[in-house]
């Protein structure tokens, strides 16, 4: 049984009893999973059994998430350009942006997509109140006109439409997460607070989903790292996103009031070394499990049994620490459905341990059993042997069958490597928990999301820049995901350095030779105004990186963007977090295990295209290369030259290694084309613009015009 | 001038005009730091000028820094445990925890405290609404006693009393930051939002410390890296902390308007990249200066002074992209006064540079003067360098004095290494903006600070567990910094690895040979009921990792801990952002060049002591180290046994490198003793107990029990 089950399946609350193992199984249990998601939802209105996602629109949600962000949750730029933008009369621009990243994080092949639903939320509520403008006019120039603050103060983004892909997706670099659109003042504004939302969302639940598949489908994991998070609502969204990622649970009770994630908990070790073992239990009567009996004094049942649990251990009766033991008793008054014993707070083998039989076994004779132990130290993947170990022979020798397969819950500042060492074959852990590894994602604390300008005006607009790589694709994209009709991936392909070898591969998802059903091949990047590749059509693409393009001929397309905010209104409901968690282990399912190696995985490529226009396309999702120049020809295959305000056909040369501050005599390049609206005035200061010669397919050569000297223009 | 002035000083808008720079300096001034905090705080009440810090209670303050974090904002176990010490009877016993780190961040030798204003505030507005407790209903087995409801209900901290480290002060391993002493129930909820609130608030603070110190004072740097923050309120928190960390300003608006942060920020790529050069303003006419003089078309007037610039610079007067500077233009129409160009839209050399000349030209016709240009991408430093002597040569020869020191920004993912390379020497760069390298804190995203239970009912508590370095040192402690009469640090003490070596080192402290005030010497802690040490007077510590005391002699003393919180109520009010911001930087400064090394640094020590009671207590703040033993003994000097419920001495034995799992026959330890408040129960169960004979000074012996054969206790 899933997570997800459980969260939404009856609780004990429904049942009349109070045991979060209830519906988690034995062997994969939560530390004390809750039932509350499911009881929260059932609250607000029909269950979620029989009912479609699509019956939970986000209107009606009474803003059970918390607070959103607000609009001066961004950087204070925005606004200075938002004066400059209105200053200018281009308010009211119709714009588009992207918001994508350039890299997986982690060194993996994948990312996934996460915090759609935040983005929604703020866009939804996004007001500038009396008191953000009054802050506003605060730093703005004293003459700033008053008008600017009343169309400030009259801003919302119900002209905004919003595309994305779901929460819960498959993400690669340059397939953007978020497409924008809407007047260029407002999707201006939104940038750092989209940024915000999505980056650490996506880097939290790719963190988490790596940490899943190294875990198996079958260990509990929790998350547990709110007091190393960075900030409070940074441990709200870690909650939220880890949890999407594929955690089972998080200890965080506000991820679990406000965004109805399964919470766990049991005691920490201040509450064993808060009693000193003279404390007397003001109550320590304790009726049986199975009804209204004689009550028990469960403190010196519990002495009983220590004496015969010490003498099998072969332990003196008082080495095993009394506050320690006090301390159990006292949690067990208090949840007796659920004991759950802390073992290292003195010693595992000599106090913690036979402290926990006793009392178990105590509770056992009672009719109650004990859920867990956990320890936070030492060598957890052979402690958890050892106390398996003692668990079966304690089980053999007093006839309690349930206690051999009591879950095991190891935490100590576990990391990828640790993890995998603990969910090794044949481990006896079988709960997880991690804080500052998952939280913090110290391997790559960052995503680097980037949000870019891509065009104003149904005019495509890019950036240069100095560094290559920071370069963008201008126009609104398109794109697809292909797949095969396999359950396997495709071959890696292996680009050739050079375009003697190889010329075209073909990947491999003829149908007539893979017979499974929905591995990914690769992503596909076109403007948003050509036809979509079909199934079954034989397609060129460019993918990123490679000198040479290949053909494909993909199974099933999937658009991968969906228009979530049309106009400021929602298109259709967003899915609840725990389907969008389901998403994402489909979507794992999907990538082939080349690519969810997490150490030097294959990439994943997403490729330019398609073939079904006489024009070549070669779009490049990490931007320009270095080896690149864009440059206006007259020249080549179906190219064409027209400057004058309407789109043109813009060679793109892809050069190997140059660099560009010097002439340059490359031995190979080739040619492939891309739409650019150029105006004549657009061509000018473009980075080696002047003085590029086109020769041939083969060769071409760049005199950089030097101060002074000018330079010699294309025609343009 | 420092940014604290500048905040507080007169701005502009209060002058009548509006210009960043006003109160900046030319050579090191904000990208456009704003006056926003001094006119906020007017807003609120007596301007700061003439006002001591301690008029500014806190009760006084209507929650100007936006919500607090609730209590919510924890982890589910905090609540099972409460339900424990409720059902136990304990809700209410007396209870104290410290906050503390293990090891400074980053590989230094420092970290800064941090987060203070927002715990007190935490403490302040903790309640429990009904919509929490119901909650906490769903979540806690049904059958759980509605007056345990009604105990949560009614929780404040009324009887909460906290002391900490002032925000700003240095920190060092195993010294508290927070010391939180109140009834067990309440305490014990606080420990996961206290350590949310202090753990990534010091941590950041200390980073941008850090990064303080490369730049050194006169480079102003900018935080700009809410886009990459872990969470929305991961950003906010990176902004407030960094600024008090050392940096100057901060993009965020939030952290301006909510923490009183100066903001600042011009324009983006995508600002300059919407306009394609035929754009038309609805008004390009601007007015000079000075006054209501005739006003001037400013495009007509650029595309002049371009003709002039492109001449002097050897370059076509089409290479300069048009759209580039038709947004230039309109920023200087909103920004006449505060112009600002980003140049790497393009190209630097060939259109962003001739660009910004050229309005910057026309604008200074007109009396204004640019405040900045910023670079985004391509070598920061080289390109300062160039865009610097362009800007002299064009002052000359355009008889424009005021362009040769226009402030060059930089950004672009720049890290301590890069810092270090842009604060150099002759390095032409003025302001600095950091995001991801500040905010995420890649080197060490978590400090990972601990809160543990020191004390309960007046008898110290410790954890001794598996791994020795989590185990906890018990008593509520007091913290003193030592300093000397010398403005240098004291050498480095480099302790022996044998006892036979350098048996009491003497820190480099006696006033006789030292006439420099207030160098740091190291700090000491030892039980809060013992007097604390004294200046002028020798004294005896045991230095952290150390085999042998060593005596000092303090020209002063600081007591480190100030009581801020009695019983709920503020005792002295909090000092503000900038103040805490002034103490660090009054702090960093008493730090000794090798503890500031930001790579292998000489570690600052912590010692316990003093030596002014008979007894020798040895104090090690990171735990115990595994080769060390706690056991009671009859025996040592100034040794005591006695178990009946009263304190005694315990001996603490530090072995050199032993397995506890085994006997063992170390060939030299040695004592010292604690104090620790020792039952007779509470012997038993410590690792290692039975079994233990003390032998010498030199040599002991460990004989573990097996299983089954039983240990002989030492008398107890």
């Amino acid at each position: 049984m899933t997570s997800e089950e459980q969260t939404h399946g009856p609780t004990q609350a429904q049942s009349g009893c109070w045991d979060p193992l209830v519906s988690g199984g034995r062997q994969a249990p939560p530390l004390a999973v809750t039932g509350f998601a499911a009881r929260q939802r059932a609250s607000r209105g029909p269950g979620r059994g029989g009912q479609s996602p699509a019956a939970e629109p986000m209107a009606a949600e009474p803003e059970p998430e918390g607070r959103a962000a607000g609009p001066l949750l961004s950087d204070l730029y925005h606004i200075t350009m938002a004066l400059g933008y209105w200053r200018a009369g281009r308010a009211r621009d119709p714009a588009d942006f992207e918001l994508f990243f350039r890299a997986c994080p982690f060194g993996g092949a994948f990312a996934l997509a996460a915090g759609l639903r935040d983005c929604v939320r703020f866009l939804r509520s996004f007001r500038l109140r009396d008191a953000d403008v009054q802050f506003l006019a605060s730093v703005l120039p004293p003459d700033t006109e008053p008008a600017f603050f009343d169309h400030l103060r009259a801003l919302d983004c119900s002209g905004v439409t919003l595309r994305a892909l779901p929460e819960g997706s498959l993400a690669f670099p340059g397939v953007p997460l978020l497409q924008v659109s809407g007047p260029l003042l407002v999707v201006q504004l939104l940038e750092t607070p989209l940024l915000c939302l999505v980056s650490y969302a996506s880097l939290i639940a790719t963190n988490a989903a790596r940490l899943r598949l190294i875990a198996g489908p079958e260990k509990r994991l929790l998350e547990m790292g709110l007091r190393r998070a960075q900030g409070p609502d940074g441990g709200l969204t870690a909650s939220t996103y880890s949890y999407l990622g594929g955690f089972d649970a998080s200890s965080n009770m506000l991820a679990g009031q406000l965004r109805g994630v399964p919470v766990a908990g049991t005691l920490a070790h201040s509450f064993i070394t808060s009693f000193s073992g003279t404390e007397v239990s003001p109550d320590p009567m304790l009726a049986p499990a199975a009804g209204p009996g004689p009550r028990v004094d469960l403190a010196a049942c519990v002495e009983a049994w220590l004496e015969r649990v010490c003498v099998h251990l072969g332990l003196g009766v008082h080495e095993p620490h009394r506050g320690e033991r006090v301390a159990f008793v006292a949690y067990a008054l208090a949840f007796p459905q659920a004991f759950y014993g802390l073992l290292d707070t003195y010693s595992v083998q000599r106090s913690g341990l036979p402290n926990f039989l006793a009392v178990a076994l105590a509770l056992g004779q009672l009719g109650y059993q004990a859920v867990g132990v956990r320890l936070d130290s030492g060598d957890l993947l052979q402690q958890a042997q050892e106390i398996r170990g003692v668990f079966r022979t304690i089980a053999a020798q007093f006839q309690v069958p349930w206690l051999e397969s009591v879950p095991i819950a190891v935490s100590n500042n576990i990391d990828e490597e640790e993890l995998a060492r603990l969910a090794q074959e044949g481990s006896e852990v079988n709960v997880i928990g991690i804080g500052t590894n998952v939280v913090t994602c110290p391997r790559q604390p960052s995503l680097g999301c980037v949000y870019k300008l891509v065009s104003v005006g149904g005019q495509p607009r890019m950036k240069l820049t100095e560094d290559p790589e920071k370069q963008t694709l201008p126009g609104s994209k398109a794109a697809f995901r292909l797949l095969g009709s396999d359950g396997e991936a495709p071959p890696t392909p292996r680009w050739s350095p050079s375009r003697s070898q190889a010329p075209h591969v073909i990947l491999g998802a003829h149908p007539t030779t893979h017979t499974h059903t929905g591995s990914l091949l690769l992503d596909v990047l076109q403007l948003a105004e050509e036809p979509p590749p079909q199934a079954g059509q034989e397609l060129r693409v460019w993918p990123r990186g490679a000198r040479e393009s290949c053909t494909v001929r993909p199974a099933h397309v999937e658009p991968l963007l969906r228009l979530w905010v049309q106009q400021g209104q929602l298109c259709e409901p967003l899915p609840s977090l725990a389907e969008s968690r389901a998403l994402a282990q489909l979507s794992l399912r999907c990538l082939s295990p080349a690519h969810r190696w997490l150490e030097q995985p294959a990439l994943y490529q997403v490729g330019g295209g398609p073939c079904h226009q006489p024009t070549v396309r070669a779009l490049c999702p990490h931007g320009l290369p270095s080896s690149s120049l864009l440059l206006p020809t007259a020249a080549g295959p179906g190219g064409q030259t027209d400057c004058r305000r309407r789109p043109v056909r813009i060679l793109w040369w892809r050069l190997p290694e140059i660099n560009m501050s010097h002439s340059l005599s490359p031995t190979t390049c080739y040619v492939s084309f891309f739409h650019l609206a150029c105006h004549p005035l657009d061509c000018q200061g473009l980075p080696g613009w002047a003085g590029i010669r086109s020769q041939s397919k083969s060769s071409c050569s760049q005199g950089r015009p030097r101060p002074g000297q000018g330079g010699e223009a294309a025609p343009c």
